[in-house]
C-alpha cells in the first residue's frame, strides 16, 4: 500500500483559501497554488480585498476567482477544501483565524494547512473534524520513512534535481515550468515536491526541511522512488535551500544524496549578493557548479546541466545580459524560463540528462 | 535558565548498566560510558557472563566492577541509575528487559536510555515512573531548539569539530582522549557530545540526528553556546557521519557549519576501503582535507590540522606505517592517539587551533 504522504489518483479539490489581508503581499503558498496546481481555486478569504477578482488583485495570476470577505461566504462557490494559504504573523493562529477554520470544518470542508503548527493536533480542530468527518491534512507533517537504502540509484528514468544559489530563488517555479514544457513537447516529465507549496500543488510530497536528520535522506530516496513508480520519462525534484546557506545546508545535501540525481540544475537569482539573512557572500556560477559536482563524485557522479536565472524586476536588456553572462561563466545553456518560456531551456538540457543515464527508456532526438 | 538538555552540576552518578546477553561483543555504549565517563560503574547486568569482573570480561576496560545476573542483585552495589547499555535485536524490547527496567523504577533509580523508543513515552515506564518519582532521560530525545542564528561565530573559545572517512570510525574516542590529554597539560578542554554515548558519558548534550532537519544546524550552534558558556580554553567537538555518506553526509553538514568550527580534526579508520554498508568508495586523506575545507570556506573558513587515525587490529610496525603514509600524504601531524597516548598530537595542534582563532583568551607557548 502507498504511503499517507504518496501519489494517489484522487478527485480535484476546490480550494478556498484563507489569506486574511495578505493575499496581495505575503501569500506566496496561495500564489503558487493558483498559478500552477490543477486543483481549482474557486474563492480567497481575505476582506481586505474583497470584492475584487484575484486577477485585480495579483495582475500576474490568471484566475477570475472571487475575493470574498468568510469563509460563509466562500461557500456559494462550493468549495471542497480550505486552504491556510499563508502563516500568520508571530506564529499563532489568530482568534478570527480560528473561527474561519472552524466554520469551514463545520460547513465539511477538508483543511490544508502548511503551517508549522499541525492543526491536526490541536484538540479543537481534531475534534470537529471528527465530529464533521473532515480530513486535515498537514503537509508538512513528517512521515515515518526508512533509513536511506540505495534503491533510488537504480531508477529507470533521470533524475534532475534543482540546487540554488540561496533559499527563495525560484527552485519550485522552474521545475514546475520545465515540467509543463517537457509535457507541452510529448514527454512524461514528473514533478517532485520536496517543500509545502510544491506538495499543495502537486497534491502529494514530504516536507524534507521537517524530517529527523538521520531519515533526511530516506525520505528524499522514497520521493523519488513513488515518482519512478508511474514510469515517467524524467523526474523532476524540487529542490530546497543552499549547499551554502548556513542554516539549512543539510536538507540541501539531503536531497542531493537521497534522491541520487543524475543531473543538477543550477537556480539563480541574480538580485542576490550575499544569503538571505546571514551575510554569507554569493558564490560565482562558476564555484557553485564545482561545489555541488565535487560534492557528487563522492557518492554518484551528478552534473550541472544548465542555469535558470531568476531575472524579476530587471529590463529586458539587463536579463538578457544577466543570461549571457551566466552562459559565458560556466559555458552552459542559461536562460530565464519565467520571462522567456521553458521549452528553450528544456530543449537544451533533455538531451544531457538522457545522456546521463544509460538506462533511460525513451531516448530524446 | 538552562534548558534541559544543558550541561548542569549534579551529584555523579552510579550506574548498572543493563546489557543482557551483550556486555562481551556488543556494548558500545557501556564500554564508553565505564571507559570515559567520571560517572561510576557500579554493576553490568548480564547473565550470561554473570560472576566475572568488567575487566576479565572486557580486557581493555579498566574496572573491577562485578557483573551480575539481575537488576535486583545490582541494587546490593547502591547504583543511582540504571543504564540501558545496548539495543536490543529487532529494535523490540524483550519482556525481561521490561521486567528489569520496572524492578529498577521501583528501587528509585533513575533511568537512563539512549533506544530509539523513547521510554519516557511508554505507558507502563512512564506510569511507574511517576508512582515511584523517578526521571527517565531518553538521551536522544530532541530537544525544541531554535533556527541557527550566527551566534556561533562570535564564541571566543577555537572550536575544533571531528570530521570521519565513514561512521563508528572512533570520533568521539579521538576527542574524549584528547580532550583529557589538553587537561593534563594544564588547558581546560570542553567535550562536546553530539551523540548518545557522548551524551551519557559527559552527561549532557544532543543527539543531533534525532533533530528535525531545519533545526540541525541550530542545534550544533547550542552546543558550542553551552560549552563556550563555561570559559574553556578549548571546545572540542565530537563528529557525527561522514561529508560523503550517502545516508548521514547531511548531519555532518549541520556540525561543520552549526559549530562553526574554527579548525577541524580528520579522524579515520585505515581499514575501511569502502563506505559501511553502501560500497561507496573512500576517499583519500587528501581528498577529504580538500572537500571538508572547500565547504567550510564558503561559509566559515576552517582547516584541517591534523589526523587521528583508528590503528585498531594491526601490528604496531603496519600501524606506524599507517601513520607515516598519513603524513605523507597530507603534511599534517597524525597519529593513532589510543595506541601511542593523545599528548603528542595534542601538542601539535593546539597552536594551530589558537592561530586560527585570534579571539582566543589563552595564547599557547
Amino acid at each position: 500500500m502507498a504511503p499517507a504522504w504518496a501519489y494517489a489518483r484522487r478527485p480535484l479539490r476546490r480550494y478556498a483559501i484563507l489569506a486574511p489581508g495578505q493575499f496581495a503581499e505575503n501569500a506566496k503558498t496561495a500564489h503558487g497554488v493558483i498559478r500552477y496546481s490543477n486543483d481549482e481555486t474557486v474563492a480567497i478569504i481575505d476582506p481586505s480585498c474583497a470584492g475584487q477578482t484575484v486577477r485585480e488583485v495579483v495582475p500576474y495570476l490568471d484566475s477570475s476567482a472571487p475575493v470574498v470577505t468568510s469563509v460563509a461566504e466562500a461557500l456559494q462557490r462550493k468549495p471542497t477544501s480550505l486552504l491556510i494559504g499563508t502563516a500568520p504573523k508571530g506564529g499563532k493562529l489568530p482568534p478570527d483565524w480560528r473561527a474561519e477554520i472552524l466554520a469551514a470544518t463545520g460547513a465539511g470542508l477538508e483543511i490544508v494547512s502548511g503551517l508549522h503548527d499541525m492543526l491536526g493536533d490541536d484538540p479543537e480542530f481534531a475534534a470537529a473534524a471528527r465530529q464533521h468527518n473532515v480530513t486535515i491534512w498537514d503537509v508538512r507533517k513528517p512521515p515515518d520513512v526508512p533509513l536511506f537504502s540505495g534503491s533510488a540509484y537504480d531508477v529507470k528514468a533521470p533524475v534532475l534535481l534543482a540546487v540554488g544559489n540561496d533559499c527563495a530563488v525560484g527552485k519550485m517555479t522552474v521545475m514546475l515550468e520545465l515540467a509543463r514544457a517537457a509535457r507541452e513537447l510529448g514527454s512524461n516529465a514528473e514533478f517532485v515536491p520536496t517543500g509545502q507549496t510544491g506538495i499543495m500543488i502537486a497534491g502529494w510530497g514530504i516536507a524534507v526541511d521537517r524530517v529527523i536528520s538521520d531519515f533526511a535522506t530516506g525520505a528524499s530516496e522514497q520521493l523519488v522512488l513513488q515518482a519512478a513508480a508511474r514510469n515517467p520519462d524524467y523526474i523532476l525534484v524540487e529542490g530546497q535551500g543552499a549547499i551554502n546557506h548556513p542554516a539549512y545546508a543539510p536538507v540541501t545535501l539531503a536531497l542531493l544524496f537521497g534522491c541520487a540525481p543524475d543531473a543538477l540544475l543550477l537556480v539563480a537569482d541574480v538580485r542576490r549578493s550575499s544569503m538571505e539573512t546571514y551575510g554569507t557572500p554569493m558564490l560565482s556560477y562558476a564555484r557553485l557548479v564545482d561545489i555541488h559536482e565535487e560534492l557528487c563524485a563522492t557518492v554518484k557522479p551528478a552534473g550541472v546541466v544548465g542555469i535558470a536565472l531568476n531575472t524579476f524586476g530587471l529590463e529586458q536588456t539587463a536579463a538578457a545580459e544577466e543570461i549571457a553572462r551566466a552562459r559565458a561563466e560556466t559555458s552552459l545553456p542559461a536562460d530565464d524560463v519565467v520571462r522567456n518560456g521553458a521549452a528553450r531551456l528544456w530543449t537544451a538540457i533533455a538531451p544531457k540528462l538522457v545522456k546521463r543515464h544509460p538506462l533511460s527508456a525513451k531516448a530524446v532526438a
